[in-house]
């Protein structure tokens, strides 16, 4: 069990010892800290022997020269030169939140970037400053279109926050598949099978192994099936990559270059790097604050009073699970399994940092 | 089986009788023909007679005074004053493509509307000048949230165009539920049953009936159910609708006035009429709007040559299917379901004018 400042001032200390400024290491540390608080431990420690390898073999700068590459009033396009993405990711939301208060809205794309961390961090920076803050990002392709058997796609994550009067605020932050990556690896570790519309094998058939993608399965699109509306899923994230890549000049699709040590960067490349896509959206352009903030209270409390269907305690609103967990989490601290904690410890060590629970 | 130019030319002289401009009564007509040509006969010649009776019951204004209530450099509200709802998104769709222009992006939010056919429409509008559209609305609840039994949601719709090179173009045009309202009663009307996944009844429990919704059950939002990620199906449909509504000041959720004639207005209201949220993306804001296109089309092609599974012929870009029938159904007609034909036969005869095939 490790208190978060711990894991906090450790992470950041960690990245301040492979190069990373003071302040780009605490921008890491937020983000990694912040995943297992809001319970998304796949974007978590998790990450940090990947990230650290990653950098180790050359594929991550510690200390970039972030760039513009191009702007007009309403959007700006930014060159990450292969940072840490949630460095580049969160000084884009700063711009957009910044340029937004004159012109209304702003909209960043950035190519050349690596893995981010949560969208939902970046979405909810906008909240402080009554603004709507949209995030979203390419991925490790694992995921088959409706129709195909080829891995095209990542499971390209969407964000949306949205700020409220006295209500907590609405933050949707989802994959647009119906379950991530690291979920399935948890259920073949299990011994679990994976319930049908999670991946398909090789040849397209609905499978229930939740190893299959080690057997040239792939995950599917959000919907599952076609008759289920996939196709739907495989549109959003078709839009998530588009708007991540084809914009800023990253790799698209099947391009995107894997962000963990043991895949090899691909030969082939529509691009550079991986790709993300921000937005910030002054409430004030639109609508009165307060008259916003205030019917948004209202949407969440009709929505939370709606009838529960039976056997069902409550009507969520999107953020509710992950604010719950960051409360406990914070109080209660944040469990690592002994695999990850024997790997943290090895990291630590070999770059003269002590870790332990 | 009908010519779409008869069609065209039919609509646009019987909004004429209703007291439409020459001008509003040819995008009414634009809308409706398009959708049939475009295979979504739910937004088409069905809705000829919900649209004339709502005209009738004075719920629509022929004469509406459209106008914009509050706006930036790069944001816009618009007050739709009960108009045909196509009417003012495509002013608004035009007045976002030229402040985009200028600023490199325009969003528009429109309160006071009604039903405003297909998304995709609009979206579509934005090619042509190098610009992604996109376009939403919100719409009568039918969706229940996930965990819920009250429908809160309607099947909001979420469509973005993005402009090609030389291939067609990606345009996603889709509902975030599984099935829309009119697939399901048309399931009810051949007596089949619905897939699990896209109903549930009145106290939540999944079913297979068509007409459930009938008997107090709602449509669930795309995943289904919340083992297969419906609760972001949840989160879309929820976007959708405040982008919609809280942005513009109409009505939210569970508020949304029914657009069709046999259901009253509602006692209750959290704003004016109906919502849609509108923007135009300038290309050449992000990027050289040729290297954007070009490599649109080697993300279609890439997508397109991607394997498909065994059983199927082809995997299919975003707007496929649409394009193909709007090409067949151009050249070989569009057919009425006959008792469709008698009810447009009667408005017609009502309205002093000759409907035949």
């Amino acid at each position: 069990m490790y208190h978060y400042q711990y894991l906090y001032d450790f992470t950041t200390q960690l990245f301040e010892k492979i190069g990373c400024s003071k302040e780009d290491a605490t921008v890491v540390a937020e983000l990694l800290v912040g995943a297992e608080l809001r319970n998304i431990p796949s974007h978590g420690f998790l990450r940090i022997p990947d990230y650290i390898k990653m950098w180790e073999a050359g594929r991550i700068k510690t200390n970039p020269n972030i760039s513009v590459v191009r702007e007009t009033l309403s959007t700006v396009v930014i060159d990450a030169d292969s940072c840490f993405g949630m460095i580049a990711a969160k000084k884009a939301m700063n711009l957009a939140i910044e340029k937004a208060k004159t012109v209304g809205t702003c909209w960043i794309a950035i190519k050349n970037s690596t893995h981010f961390g949560i969208a939902g961090y970046y979405a909810m920076m906008a909240l402080e400053h009554d603004m709507i803050g949209i995030a979203m990002t390419n991925a490790n392709p694992l995921v088959a279109p409706t129709f195909s058997i080829d891995k095209m796609l990542g499971t390209n994550p969407f964000a949306v926050a949205i700020p409220t009067q006295n209500q907590p605020p609405f933050v949707a932050d989802f994959a647009t598949t119906p379950i991530a990556r690291g979920k399935l690896d948890l259920m073949g570790k299990k011994g679990l099978k994976a319930p049908l519309g999670f991946v398909q094998d090789k040849d397209g058939n609905p499978s229930t192994n939740p190893d299959i993608l080690k057997q040239g399965g792939a995950i599917l699109p959000l919907g599952g099936d076609y008759e289920h509306g996939s196709h739907k899923g495989y549109c959003m994230g078709a839009i998530v990559d588009i708007f991540s890549s084809v914009f800023s000049g990253a790799n698209f699709g099947p391009f995107v270059p894997p962000q963990v040590p043991y895949l090899a960067v691909k030969a082939e490349s529509t691009g550079e790097g991986l790709g993300h896509f921000l937005g910030a959206m002054q409430i004030d352009a639109f609508q009165d604050a307060d008259v916003f903030k205030s019917q948004m209270d209202n949407w969440i409390t009709t929505f939370r009073n709606s009838k529960p269907a039976e056997g069902q305690e409550k009507v969520l609103i999107p953020g509710d699970p992950e604010r719950e967990s960051e409360i406990s989490k914070k109080r209660d601290g944040i469990v690592l399994l002994p695999s990850l904690e024997e790997d943290i410890k090895q990291i630590a060590t070999k770059y003269g940092l002590e870790f332990k629970a």
